[in-house]
Formats: structure tokens, sequence, C-alpha cells
């Protein structure tokens, strides 16, 4: 059993009103009453993601009585990127910050983690449904970089993406759409957060509507596209080459 | 049990000589005499490579009397690259190539023959001993690219990379090392084969020196470095910028 797992009512309770880093809130589907408002307004209150899950998925989760609450503890710490943005500014650094959409794959999320690290992205952003857990696998994935690259989790990409282009951050996604230009043909030296989106998903027409550019990474064969890890760490190589040479 | 393992002495020498695709065989420490000096013979014919391992890892790999023999079926097929190279010059195109030393994880070799198909690279190159089986999982972490990319295997890499240079192919290494330059500073444009290493460990030194460059991928964090399958599809990336806008 995953010892990062805290689960029961009061357990779990005490964990997130205690102020421990909690990552997302299984709740089993169906219990209604005193136990369902109390878990809805206490993760709420802490931006805790919460998922509605079968009480099979709980029972598979953990050996003991869950109670229909399973808590997975944070093996990283969040960031607002309210707070991290106007710091990046002041320390007279371009900001480069990657927003993911989507990447549910912790493995790819690990991976991204990495790169972006390695690359200096200020943040890696995501929104709090529908992401990767950060866990055990992704911390492997990234080969320990989970822990050292910022993490910020939002409740909105779309008003995200808003704030950040009125705080002067370009968007630029990543899609091979016809509206798409090459890569190198972007402008990436000034503030910029790239969007990468779900591998076959792609990112979310409405997120693409907003960006300001849609960038393709050259590719030869028709065949399938590069893995989402591979694809964001080329973006952040071109974004780093244009500022090294720029 | 894995479907593509055929066990037992007559069974693997009758694959082998039947022309089947075999990717390894592993064989039984401490085993001598008729089947041992058989089984030698017929693999060094057919360039298949041959591992020696203890009694118990082939007790683990299949339920039934291995009798000290195991042969994996290859789910590719490989070609030479003595074949191969000539086509890829009389076709008018410039030869791109990746070089695996040592790649032995079966996901990053897996994600780099995506990144390769990908990019349009003409042939992934990996030595006999000491590379990733093209296994499900490696087809897995290829998303399929693993049946379609051209894989070439040899016998030494140190020869390959005489010969590669011998016709034309200049070899550029990827390497953190005093004496590596910039990818962008390096000139990919002519017939290019990139040299991987293994995470860690690195190009071999002595392939590093007969390299007709060094290349690295800048980055910011001196922390660890990019995933091997993240910096092959981004040296791949550059190459192909530099072709296109050359």
């Amino acid at each position: 059993m995953d010892k990062n797992l805290i689960y029961g009512h009061h357990p779990v309770v005490e964990a997130i009103q205690s102020g421990k880093a909690v990552e997302k809130v299984f709740f089993q589907q169906g219990v209604r009453g005193e136990l369902e408002k109390e878990i809805r307004q206490l993760t709420k209150a802490h931006d805790i993601p919460m998922q509605v899950v079968p009480k099979e998925k709980l029972n598979r989760m953990v050996r003991g009585q869950h109670q229909g609450v399973i808590a997975y503890l944070s093996l990283v710490s969040y960031q607002s990127i309210e707070d991290v943005l106007p710091f990046i500014y002041e320390s007279g650094e371009t900001p480069l910050l990657v927003l993911l959409d989507s990447i549910t794959d912790v493995r790819n999320f690990g991976a991204i983690c990495r790169s972006a690290y390695c690359a200096g992205a200020h943040a890696v952003i995501v929104p709090q449904s529908g992401s990767a857990l950060a866990n055990e696998d992704a911390m492997k994935a990234s080969a320990g970089a989970l822990a050292h690259v910022r993490l910020c989790r939002v409740r909105s990409l779309f008003s995200t993406v808003e704030w950040l282009q009125a705080s002067g951050v370009q968007v630029v996604a990543t899609a091979l759409t016809d509206r798409a230009i090459d890569i190198d043909k972007a402008d990436l030296s000034g503030p910029t957060a790239i969007l990468m989106g779900a591998e076959g998903e792609g990112v979310h027409p409405k997120l693409l509507k907003m960006s300001d550019a849609v960038v393709k990474i050259p590719q030869v064969a028709g065949f399938d596209s590069y893995n989402v890890s591979v694809a964001t760490g080329i973006a952040l190589y071109e974004t780093l080459r244009q500022r090294k040479n720029g």
C-alpha cells in the first residue's frame, strides 16, 4: 500500500485541517450526508482536487476501512502562479512557463518536469482537475526533478491563460493544426508560456483559440507525432536557443 | 509468459536454422559440452547476440523445461547499415542516422525510435550486445514506431563509426564534456550520425574521441540532464531545423 495514503473520515479531515499538502481526495460514489458535505467544503476551501470514484476503486487502494474517503498526500508543494510571476519579473528574468492541459500520464508528467527543470523553466502549471498525480511514479520518471521544479496548480486553465496574457506573458500552444507555424518561426524571446496538450487529444480547442500563437514541431513522418515529453523538451530547447542567440 | 519466447535445445536450434528473426539467445551459466558449442556457433553465424545468465533467470522467464537455452523472437527485422547507407545516398537524401551506445532501458529505446521515426531519421543503429531488447515494452513506448523505423544491428560500434566516417558521414556525439560545443553551433546540414550514450554513463570515452564533433544541449539547471530520449529528440529537431533553413 502506498505510504502516502491517508484514509477514513477523521484522519482525512485532520490531515487537511492541519495544513498537510494533499494532492487529491478520492471520495466514494453515492455517499451523501454530513461526511460528503464536510469533505466537499474542506477540499474547496483548501483548493484540493476531489474525485468521486466507485467504492471498488477505494477498496483496491487501501486494505483498511476507508469509510468512503482517501487522501493522497502530496510529494511536492504547490505554489501560486500569482505569487510566482511577479517574483520572476522582479528578479529581472524573462518568464518561461510550461502549461499542461490534461496531461494525465504520470510518466509523461514526470519527464516533462525533468525537462522543465533542466531548461530552467520558472514553473510548470497544471489545472486542479484532470492532471497527473505528482506521485512516486511521476517522481521516478522525473529523476527527482519533480521535487525541484516550481509547480503551480490552478483552478482553471482558461482564466490562467487570460491572466498570463494580461500580465504580459504570451501563450504559445503546440498543435498540428493548419494554423500552426513552425516553432522556430515564432518569437519566443519575450515572456512565454508554452502550452502542451495530452497525447491524442491535444490542446483544448478553446485554449487553442485563446493562444497568442500556435506552433508545430517539424516532422517528416506523417505517422503519429512526438511524445509529449519529447515535444516539450524541443519547445524548451528552441526557446533557450532563441534567447541565447537573440 | 511472453509469447515471443522459444525454449529448449531443439526448438531454439530449429528457430535459428529456419531463419526466424531472433532478438537474443539467453544461455545458462555453467552449461558446457555439445549444446553450448552448437548454440555458440549458430548464434555467431547468424549474428544473434547471446547472453549467459544464471539458471534462476531462465527459470523466471519460462514455466516449462528450458534445458538451459531460451530464444527471444524479434518483433522487428534488422537491416544492414552497409546496405542501407548506399540506398540513402542513391535516393538523393542526406543521411540522418542515430547511433545508440549502451541504451539498455527498453522505454528509452522505444521513445528514441518514435522520435527517430517522426524526424525522418533513416536508421537507428544499435550494437549487438549491451542494447535494449526490441520487445513488447519497447514497442509500446515507441507507440508502434519500432515496427516502422529502420533498425540496424552492428557487431561493433567502433568499426561502424570508422566505416561511417569513411563513407562520408560525420559522427556527432552528445556529451556534457568541456570539449562539447552548443549543438546549434555544430553544422548538422551534411550527412550526420548522432551518437547518444546511456543515461549516467554517457558515450564511451573511445567513441567520444573518435567522433567528429561533441555537442551539448544548453541547459540551465546543473542538476542532472535531459532524459536521453528527450535529448535525442532535441538533437534531431536541431538537425531538421538547420537543414530546413539552410
